[in-house]
């Protein structure tokens, strides 16, 4: 029995899908550029089989990978769960064996010892191979073609970390990848593993260290010479663990911690920086100037994620789970464990977006992300409780000149993730934005298309799919020789 | 560009889906026999291009397979469109290039000459074999596991017809199918095939006969004697076809004609009986008793296919459109050329459904169709000018008896044909009546399992898309072993 009845969340457009899909030749309306040849992959998890605890976090869903292909101006659609051996066992048995988020102690029996990761996060394309990414586990290879799941991969043995980031970086000038993973040393353990991947996928360098203590540490952000380690606020411990608790807890009386790492140093020569307690998952952009390192990243006034609830048992507070562009700047020649931030533009953002990836360890200019603008109608019933909480514009943030120019996705939209497709030979932000609408009026979803120096024009472009589209966290694009594709 | 925004009818729960899926372990509720292992293959058609005439037939679209695979008390789907050479054709060129239903004169310079079927009517396992079946084609074979087109199928060359029927018929003691095609000599032409295979797909006799005039011949039904075959009503000719105009008319100044072919007998022995305008698609069974031939057959009052239009360009009559369950008897032992007919129910029927295929050319004594049961609520805003037009319930009709056993879908829900599944080793009409409901309401659709010997108790259990199900026109119940399943 496969029964979602109870599960409140998963009613309306959010019902359960769990299908894996193909669309030959999409409808579309519009223009699909003809420049465009590759694919807009997408990450992201749903339950595959309900929860064994309703208040786990829906980061524990099963991932499930999808892909537009673009191709002579048509596109085509294709997604599939990631094949883990999670859900393998999970599918053998008819039912979701596995507890809470990053809790093996609350497993049935039957799967002690099992890869726990359900590989939901990010979809990556990296020296030729396309990995779906997840912090609490390996990548898990995938065919790009069929999506099919290969299987884990650890650079052929070379990357000797348990876990692997969600969010490795890849330098713009080298092509040289930065990936790590926390609780290198065990279950809630303090160490960090980080390696240096070539061009080639090859391990060049890897080092260790330790954290101030145990964090979700999601996200880093690389320059040309440092790497940058944020993490605040979410704690754990062996104890909380085999007391059958989720992972993760929030503690409002920690501060946050941001550790820089110059390229190819050792563990040990990692600074830590202290400041104020925010919430820290993602970052967009960094670069070093000088004795100077300065960050942006979408930083929350507080704990984001209501699953995982506060330590002091008090209640999740909405108002703090408020993101910011935020300009965080850190002196290296000065003796001070801290770092100076602004706060760029006064809208709250969606802490996840794009920027071009052209640029990573470059000066850069454009962060490109979602955000609601409360003065456009919201004109669905089916939605109604969302109202103020969709994602109904994309925004082009300029954080030289402090502009922002806007896209709005439609009266019946909410957006997800927002990607950037450079123009080849063209400037920082010369190409195209692209991500998925939720459309409510309709049950379906769309793929928006638009040109990223002329948002204010809106969409010149949609992919029309006839159902609502695989759930997603994290998008990518990938050009045509990137992967193999067919 | 795939625009179907100008389609009216390809909007809400009709809207274009164009998606194949696979569902590994359907969502269901109440129970699920674990008797049962075998599939529910299901075939429709759908546009995956829009027509290139507004007017024409949806008999014209492409066909799409699909598959409820039972086993263990679990159920997996899977659903594909069936690559016809038409559909690779539109595939690569992106967009539709053939023209009206079986009139190749209206098709794109490009694509003259090709196979134009679409293979969209009735699955149809034999010999080891699953086919999609059209009339104005070859079978396509399908690949039973993976669903995929392997490719078109005559019998190893002995099947010596053009087309083949989407109703061929299986005798229930032999295993011996009798199938055949009209339109055998050419376009609009007046010559039918008819073959016997064997069990183990040998052609074991073929005859052909000529019709007294060219028609839909799209079902027949079989006793342990003989073979019947009526038509009425629809017309064409080569002049209709030249003229660029869909393959049929309907003419309200014909008769209805049904042939009586002893089996094994050759074509010219056929006898004709003629009888008062019927609209004659479906039958559901027959015996030959002493002299006698009766068979009980759906037909219609009148034109069911509004876009088969009236030749002499009087209005489609929606109150013709009217189909009951009837009873034709034909005496071989008397000279005169009519047969006597009784509508055995009042209410109107689905000119579609199913009977115990064990007892096909026994004597039988039930039918099991849908009808609309125009005393139940419809509580849809969505569907609600669908009200009085929706399959509302499934229908036990006891030919011997005269009593009819119902079975209500529920208020949201419209039935497609019902299939039946035999108990192993139990009488006539011990086993499961199945078929798929849309859900208006929630936008998606449900297989309903329901207990065939107690339809009143409703259905016993439900799989549950998580999406408007792929189309329908026919389906079949494959046991295990009669196909290889996985």
């Amino acid at each position: 029995m496969v029964d979602f009845s109870k599960m409140k969340a998963a009613q309306g457009f959010f019902a359960p899908q769990r299908f894996e899909a193909d669309v030959l030749d999409c409808e579309t309306s519009g223009s699909i550029p003809t420049e465009l040849d590759g694919a807009f992959v997408r990450l992201g998890g749903e339950w595959y089989y309900p929860p064994k605890f309703d208040n786990d976090a829906i980061l524990n869903s099963d991932g499930h990978i999808s892909s537009f292909r673009f191709k002579n101006g048509r596109v085509s659609y294709k997604s599939r769960f990631v094949r883990t051996p999670r859900f393998e066992a999970n599918l053998k048995a008819g039912g979701q064996q596995f507890g809470y988020y990053r809790n093996p102690y609350t497993d049935d029996p039957a799967v002690q010892g099992l890869d726990r990761t359900v590989a939901n996060t990010t979809p990556f394309a990296f020296a030729g191979r396309l990995m779906a990414l997840k912090e609490d586990g390996l990548p898990h290879l995938i065919d790009p073609n069929t999506l099919a799941t290969v299987g884990r991969w650890n650079f052929g043995g070379k990357y000797k970390g348990p876990h692997f980031t969600a969010h490795p970086k890849v330098d713009s000038d080298t092509g040289e990848m930065i990936a790590y993973g926390n609780e290198a040393n065990g279950l809630a353990g303090d160490e960090v593993y980080v390696a240096t991947i070539d061009k080639k996928g090859r391990v060049t360098h890897d080092t260790r260290f330790t954290v101030p203590y145990v964090s979700i540490m999601h996200d880093i952000a690389l320059t040309e010479k440092h790497i940058i380690f944020p993490f605040a606020g979410y704690v754990t411990s062996s104890e909380r663990l085999k007391a059958g608790k989720i992972h993760w807890g929030w503690d409002n009386s920690k501060e946050s911690y941001i550790g820089i790492l110059p390229r190819g140093a050792e563990g040990k020569d990692i600074r830590w920086f202290r400041g104020p307690l925010r919430c820290m998952m993602h970052t967009f952009h960094a670069r070093t100037v000088g004795d100077k390192v300065i960050m942006e990243a979408p930083f929350y006034d507080g704990n984001f994620f209501p699953f995982f609830t506060n330590v002091d048992n008090s209640p999740w507070d909405r108002t703090k789970a408020k993101g910011y562009l935020r300009r965080l700047t850190f002196d290296l020649s000065s003796k001070h464990d801290g770092w100076t931030e602004e706060i760029l533009f006064p809208t709250p953002i969606m802490d996840i977006g794009a920027i071009d990836r052209r640029y990573l360890t470059r000066d850069q200019r454009y962060v490109f992300t979602g955000f609601t603008d409360l003065s456009k109608p919201f004109n669905v019933a089916q939605g109604g409780n969302l109202q103020g909480r969709v994602t109904n514009c994309y925004g082009r943030f300029d954080v030289k000149a402090g502009q922002m120019v806007s896209m709005f996705a439609g009266e019946t939209h909410s957006l997800a993730e927002a990607c950037f497709i450079p123009r080849k030979g063209g400037d920082e932000g010369s190409g195209w934005l692209i991500g998925v609408a939720s459309n409510f009026a309709e049950m379906r979803s769309e793929l928006l298309i638009a040109d990223a120096e002329r948002l204010a024009d809106g969409p010149i472009g949609r992919v029309l799919l006839p159902f609502r589209a695989a759930p997603q966290v994290h998008g990518t694009w990938v050009e045509n020789g990137e992967l193999p594709f067919a």
